[in-house]
């Protein structure tokens, strides 16, 4: 199939590459060139000038890059994706944003009868790497019908949640999910140093029971022995969670412990942690040890 | 071997039991003796009129009640489990409680040569009757090993962490991690309800990524519908959060979002909640619905 990827970032040149391994016919667009040719070097496939020369043809385009005005700069306008595209073929935009550009996107797309779907992901780079992203996606059924065997290339998991913009909602609860929890773990570890346990042997008796999590069995002890140099930066993470407390506010959806988790990200933004993991929140309680 | 089990609650009645099924010759102390003599009649063994006379002659004497204060008007005194404990034997504490009472009972049993294990429980209710608890000790290794087989009967998994003292402080990293990230749930449940979505898809689909816990995937659902009369009641949740306040305040533990958990879960408690599950948090949030 003629597909497109617009984005190689650390999710989307992986993640382009995997649409190449499945033998798609891929172009590439990319904000910096030499990124692109390193991406053509690596996989083969073309690179295009601008968005719109990329999905020119494409059955099916693929987004992927940083917020809401990001994704706008390449899909609409002269140069986007969108003038590029024809009638009946599918936008699908990978970025984590906003609800309302959905809705947007999926209006824009319609007047010239190409169909849209909202399908952030979460796995991370890792799960961009080995193809095994889980991928919630908005939209219309037939529309999701016709994109889901292109984004099995990178995916493990591709599921339908509702229309246009329930993509992005679901990945908001799974933020919000993340956040507290990541706060809650904080605390459990930290309070466990403080105590003076032998904080390994606390993880793994109680990562068996009700306080387990993915992140107490995977972050956890390099939580404990201070390492964040990799997995999901908190600069991403406070991008993430403005997205939610925006839609919360319009919601009327009550959030105390994301938005006090939020200002703690802050902090540690302030502390010079922009690239560090997410469960970098633990060094705001550290500093008092 | 003889062994004697004081406290036939919720937890201690099934725990006692299946020591009888293990072999062992029991006999039992609770406070209401109408309980200990219809699990007589259930499991066999021996009801005692006092803690003391429960303990005579015991190899290893485990006691499981309310708190700090329950565990001393069973464990010290004249006719408490210690005045008939003899040199050499085990008291073991299954009592979710401080770790000052440890330490006190620690005291206490070794004025009498008797070895003493703080070893709070994890896994609830179904543990208790499966057999497949979780048991956090804290001890010398020696005592551990000669208590470990008879705690075999009702316990999936025991494991020293430390010394005496360290059973309890483990449990208290436990309910931290348990309280925040019940509130993350319920947080992200209430913004999937607000924001329209199909809440079962949601959770099945985040259940499998960085948001995954036990909480999500066996409370979620419930807490989507409502459902809260089962599980680890709210009442019981803030006893043992008010240990682990106390203790923070002695260590100098910071835990923002447990002491915030703390004060939202005496709301559920003022709306009645005190027998429901502690997944009831969310109630706090629907009220706005």
């Amino acid at each position: 199939m003629k597909v497109a990827f617009i984005g190689l970032g650390v999710m989307g040149y992986p993640m382009a590459g995997h649409m190449v391994a499945a033998g798609h016919d891929v172009t590439v667009f990319n904000r910096t060139a030499a990124r692109a040719e390193a991406w053509v070097n690596e996989y083969g496939g073309r690179a295009a000038q601008t968005p719109r020369d990329a999905a020119s043809g494409a059955d099916c385009v693929m987004v992927c890059v940083g917020n809401d005005d990001d994704v706008r700069s390449v899909v609409l306008g002269e140069s986007g994706a969108l003038a590029g595209m024809s009638t009946g073929s599918v936008l699908v935009d990978h970025t984590t944003a906003s609800a309302e550009l959905a809705r947007e996107l999926g209006a824009a797309a319609g007047e010239s009868d190409i169909a849209f779907l909202d399908a952030p992901v979460s796995g991370g780079q890792a799960g961009a790497v080995n193809g095994a992203l889980t991928v919630m996606v908005g939209g219309a059924q037939g529309d999701f019908d016709r994109a889901e065997p292109v984004i099995a290339a990178y995916a493990q998991r591709t599921r339908l949640i509702g229309p246009v913009g329930a993509g992005q909602l679901t990945k908001m609860v799974n933020q919000v999910c993340i956040a507290g929890l990541l706060q809650a773990l904080s605390e459990g570890v930290h309070f466990a140093a403080r105590a003076g346990l032998d904080e390994a042997a606390v993880f793994d008796v109680i990562s068996k029971g009700a306080a387990q999590s993915w992140q107490l069995e995977n972050r956890a002890n390099t939580m404990a022995s201070g390492e964040f140099d990799f997995g999901f930066a908190v600069d991403w993470m406070r991008k993430d969670l403005g997205i939610v407390l925006d839609e919360a506010r319009r919601n009327g959806a009550q959030l105390p412990v994301t938005a006090l988790v939020d200002s703690f990200y802050s902090d540690v933004q302030r502390a010079g942690g922009n690239r560090w993991d997410t469960s970098s929140l633990i060094t705001r309680l550290k500093e008092q040890d």
